[in-house]
């Protein structure tokens, strides 16, 4: 029987897989400072290339960067009240300015340097780029305003878990301000569906795009929509938010202009981001007993070029023959980009070397020893499709040539196929048909280990009756999702209280 | 007579200029966070320049990229005295977790959320990264470790200006360790190098690279290096630093490993980095009275194409000719990349459109009406030759077809021109041939508004004899920038002590 490069498996303890995962691919570790990991270069390396392709798209619909302060003072807050009831509980908070040595304590916060006003450690950043947009929007000549920020956020979770919740996890945060509500509608709907793309395209990640029920919308917001993945574990994984703010935000930082007429007027603003998080959505995606499989388009190195050195004379045509191949493979274009390639020449063994990026999850990866080099081959791995039926690991022999023509290709097929397959898993694992809760909870009974996602028709419940929907499945351990943007139409009752149903709305246990 | 864009000369006020600038290039502003900028999209392109172009060189030289947590626990400072010596006067420290309502003075912190042990925002990360080093190094076989960080550090300045001296900045910081003292003095030395080449490469700013007198080392390093930048008003510029740490971090942090022997040693560390600080350097190299001249290698737009439109009917053919043209531009390559071209269809009028460019020193602005269309040509403006000797702007006509074909070469002309300029005045500013310390100060005295930097022999003074020749240069407002790598040999005397000459050190007034 096959022997997996992980010992925990999916199967036995997915939360346990996660993190030898994390730790076996060297993505990322504690870093001893509470709730706040390491990124290691190849988790990191996977960050640098979802933010290349993430930014490249945000420019494209027309934001550009910018960076605002760390530091948001205390009032900034004080001045929109449900945002502050949404974060307050959890931010870090910077009262002092200066160590000093005591000489009974050793170093100390210095008593004698508190600052006037507290400085919250930004848990996201409306208010004080809001306060910028007040400065910038005087006329309707200066709308929309279409900005995006690359930044460290900072929310002091109690329970966090690498890439899922931490303490500090890295973001992009996009912000905009226009003249009229449809606009902005239309700003927060064309991010939901940038979001929607990027995930299938580029993190080969399926994810249902749709609307939050109105308890779990952003603090402050009208409507927050969101993009949620479907994990290996059946569990829902919230990727990616879009907030319309209406003009709360404008009407509590006076971003206003004179419209055409000379009329002042508060701008309408939307919100929207997407983080760190994406990459535990990759790992609780493609993962495999053998480690992470990362989809071509956002691996740092898509081929691994292994040269089988054995301390012998004919090593060094072993090495000339993976220079030469590594070069001839960084001539090649994939995705509209040279392709990225790794010649691992670090004096490990052959065999850790490949368990290790097996464990990485390096889309292709090629062993080379003087056999290989006497007959001009090349052997290959794909990662995707790693044993024989067998379960034998499934190694193929390619005249070198050949692989130098076919090698974008089968990186463009990796990435399909890692895009169908968890297609799939999503596809077959939304039940439908409830008509009234008791099935739900029938059905959640019965298959409790894997429910997957419900859909069910509702009545779009809000206020009192909502928190009472919630509390019914909270009992089960299921919270909404969101209401699909492509959902069926609807035939019937709300199962939660038999009012006329008005929409559909994905119920799932969540990350 | 001309009149100048802006209306502050660097003549007349250089500080003054320095200010407007970067409000009218809308580089950055004032963000209402005590010693915190915003770095506006303009600002902040040139810094994804610089940052994307430096990271190039730092992944060739060998580094990888990872991400460490912002927060370092107050005990991590303990380990190394020197360092806190360094820093602790001017760190930001996090002290609680939670804000609450309180029912007088409405938000404030929540005193029952202190937390166990403070948080220092991290100035610099040799302190949680050398920890993480500890973990990652055992054997000689785990060596050498290089990485590279993006992120902000906070230091809390008493006096900031925008991007040379701000409350949190954003930079690199490179981290190595090493089995012996000569591989990390190289890789030290190699970075000093990547720097260097850098400035004058990529920002056209010349710099003299050399090594820090021991007392303005970074505290804990055994040497400092770094690269100056003379700045239009005869100021020195510390553009970038590179630190030998010899052992002093591995041993307060553990960082340890079995050699070959199966000895343990300590490993040898190296820390560098350099920041938002380089785009200060870029504005006061390359600025005029006109605003900014952005070296075409960082400039966000290349070439800016600005349709003159008149709310008439010709308009459309000019648009559409534009449009054309950007397309056309955007196929060229210079400098090995794709051309950055901005077609401006914004609402404002066409010469407003010139000098929002000019004054944030875009390369190269055509504008194109409807004349331009008929004849099939482009109206050009270089941003680095804006005037003709009659003080006219010097606006090229150009067939379009040769302006396309030229464009390329244009851009790199500029990139060399601006270096040449740069380094002609740092070249004709530094003053060499006192033999006396008497001769320095009657330099100095007749030529205070514009001393430029003196070159002089001195005997490498250590301890309590460099601080009291600090102290002499200090009434003049001087300070040891530093010992030029590639000075002329010494010939006489220091010119501080009288004792035999051992080198030769840079002295001048510095940011």
């Amino acid at each position: 029987m096959k022997k997996n490069a992980l010992s925990v498996t999916r199967e036995n303890d997915f939360a346990g897989w996660y993190q030898q995962l994390i730790s076996e691919a060297d993505l990322a570790e504690e870093s001893g400072v509470r709730g706040c990991m390491v990124m290691r270069p190849w988790g990191y390396g996977i960050w640098e290339r979802v933010q290349f392709l993430m930014d490249q798209r945000i420019k494209q619909a027309g934001h550009e960067n910018c960076y605002f302060p760390l530091f948001i003072p205390l009032s900034y807050f004080a001045k929109e009240a449900e945002h502050v009831d949404g974060f307050a509980k959890e931010m870090a908070v910077v009262t002092h300015h200066r160590l000093m040595k005591d000489e009974e304590d050793g170093l100390v916060v210095d008593p004698d340097a508190k600052l006037e006003e507290p400085l919250v450690v930004r848990p996201t950043s409306e208010t004080v780029i809001g306060t910028a947009f007040a400065r910038w929007v005087q006329s309707w000549r200066d709308l929309p305003v279409m900005i995006n920020q690359w930044a460290n956020v900072v929310r002091w979770e109690m329970r966090t878990r690498m890439f899922l919740r931490t303490s500090e996890f890295l973001w992009q945060e996009g912000h905009t301000a226009h003249a009229d509500r449809e606009e902005a509608m239309e700003e927060t709907l064309n991010i939901l569906e940038l979001y929607r793309s990027f995930s299938e395209e580029v993190l080969a990640m399926p994810v249902i795009a749709g609307e939050k029920p109105e308890n779990e919308r952003f603090p402050g917001a009208d409507a927050t929509y969101s993009i949620e993945a479907m994990m290996q574990d059946g569990k829902a994984l919230q990727a990616g938010t879009s907030h319309f703010l209406g003009q709360t935000f404008s009407k509590a930082q006076n971003i206003r202009f004179q419209d055409k007429e000379g009329q002042f007027q508060f701008a309408y603003t939307t919100s929207w981001g997407t983080s760190t998080r994406l990459i535990g959505g990759v790992i609780m995606t493609h993962g495999d007993d053998d480690g992470l499989r990362v989809p071509p388009l956002i691996a740092p190195y898509q081929i691994v070029v292994i040269p089988m050195l054995r301390d012998k004379p004919e090593d060094e045509a072993v090495l000339d023959y993976c220079q030469e191949l590594t070069k001839e493979l960084t001539q090649l274009k994939a995705f509209d980009e040279t392709v990225r390639v790794k010649l691992d020449k670090t004096g490990a063994k052959a065999s850790n070397k490949r368990w290790g990026w097996v464990k990485k999850g390096a889309p292709l990866i090629l062993e080379i020893g003087p056999r290989d080099v006497s007959e001009g081959n090349v052997s290959m791995i794909r990662r995707d499709a790693l044993y024989k039926e067998n379960g034998k690991l499934d190694s193929h022999i390619l005249a070198k040539g050949d692989f130098v023509g076919q090698a974008a290709g089968l990186l463009e097929d990796i990435q399909s196929r890692l895009h169908g397959e968890a297609s799939e898993r999503l596809n077959s694992n939304i039940t439908r048909g409830f008509s009234e809760f008791s099935e739900l909870e029938a059905f959640y009974k019965e298959n409790k280990k894997y429910p997957g996602w419900l859909e069910v028709q509702w009545c779009r419940a809000t206020g009192e009756e909502l928190d009472q929907i919630e509390e019914r499945l909270k009992k089960l351990k299921l919270t909404f999702r969101n209401v699909p943007q492509d959902a069926a139409p609807v035939d019937g009752n709300c199962i939660f209280t038999g009012k006329p149903a008005v929409e559909r709305i994905l119920v799932g246990k969540a990350y």
